[in-house]
């Protein structure tokens, strides 16, 4: 079973794809998309859309895991990450790859065992349960964790985020 | 000269065509996309995406107006505009539709000549300006407003939003 976490953004999308063979997991594929801030907004927004579409059908994950938002700092910062957010779910519900959300404290209880933990436990977490080589990025390392988040769950039967 | 105003919701987004021909407005379509609340999110937000997409692909307007969204109630409503807002952009980057982002206060001001018209005086004015035969919803009024002024705007030279 392939899923694809995702940690969307509007100036780093962090994305990984972790697989299931028995009881143990292993990174796939991983990174980010980016776009320099200096492109017009809707042009980094449609390039968020085309990579997903591009990395969806190039691993063709069956199912997706993303975090759903229930909070934002401020209405402006909330206003850009829907936008991304936006662009990672149209590309999903147009490659027919299913969508999962999971609460933030879902995702780092799943894979640090406390919901508080920081990016940087969760990132530390996560290199050790796929045994990354690499020290992955903090947006890679949430999206690697959303990913094994899912694959926890459904672990004990599926759930619809 | 044809462009398309657009006012995104999650729920409801409005669309309107005006077409300019020598000084005078014509509307050349007007409606809504609208999705019921029961349908999952992520559906609704790839049908305003794919009715965009479609209603761009019919009518080939070469510029697209939209309100630049400053202000939002608060984080959650903002997330939910930024998806929808974020559905149409990239489908007007899709199809080539140039993007023109204007403030409410400048669409009001540019329809009804004060940036802090309510929405029925925009509506009324709006059916006024395109000499409609029919009473537009006020999504769609909206986004027949925002088409309206950028045609406005485009009279006294190109200005990028």
């Amino acid at each position: 079973m392939l899923v694809l976490g995702v940690d969307p953004g509007s100036v780093v999308t962090g994305y990984g794809l972790v697989e299931k063979r028995g009881q143990s997991f292993r990174c796939v594929d991983a990174g980010v998309v980016s776009a320099s801030r200096s492109r017009p907004f809707q042009e980094r927004i449609h390039g968020i859309y085309h990579s997903m579409v591009e990395i969806m059908s190039r691993h063709r994950p069956g199912e997706m895991a993303i975090e759903d938002v229930f909070f934002a700092k401020n209405p402006k910062s909330a206003l850009k990450i829907g936008h991304a957010r936006g662009a990672v779910l149209i590309a999903a519900v147009e490659c027919g790859v299913q969508i999962h959300e999971y609460a933030a404290t879902e995702i780092k209880q799943a894979v640090v065992g406390y919901g508080k933990a920081t990016k940087e436990q969760v990132r530390s977490m996560v290199g050790v349960l796929l045994r990354l080589d690499f020290k992955p990025g903090l947006d890679t390392s949430d999206a690697l964790a959303a990913a094994v988040c899912h694959l926890n769950w459904t672990r004990f039967g599926p759930r619809n985020g």
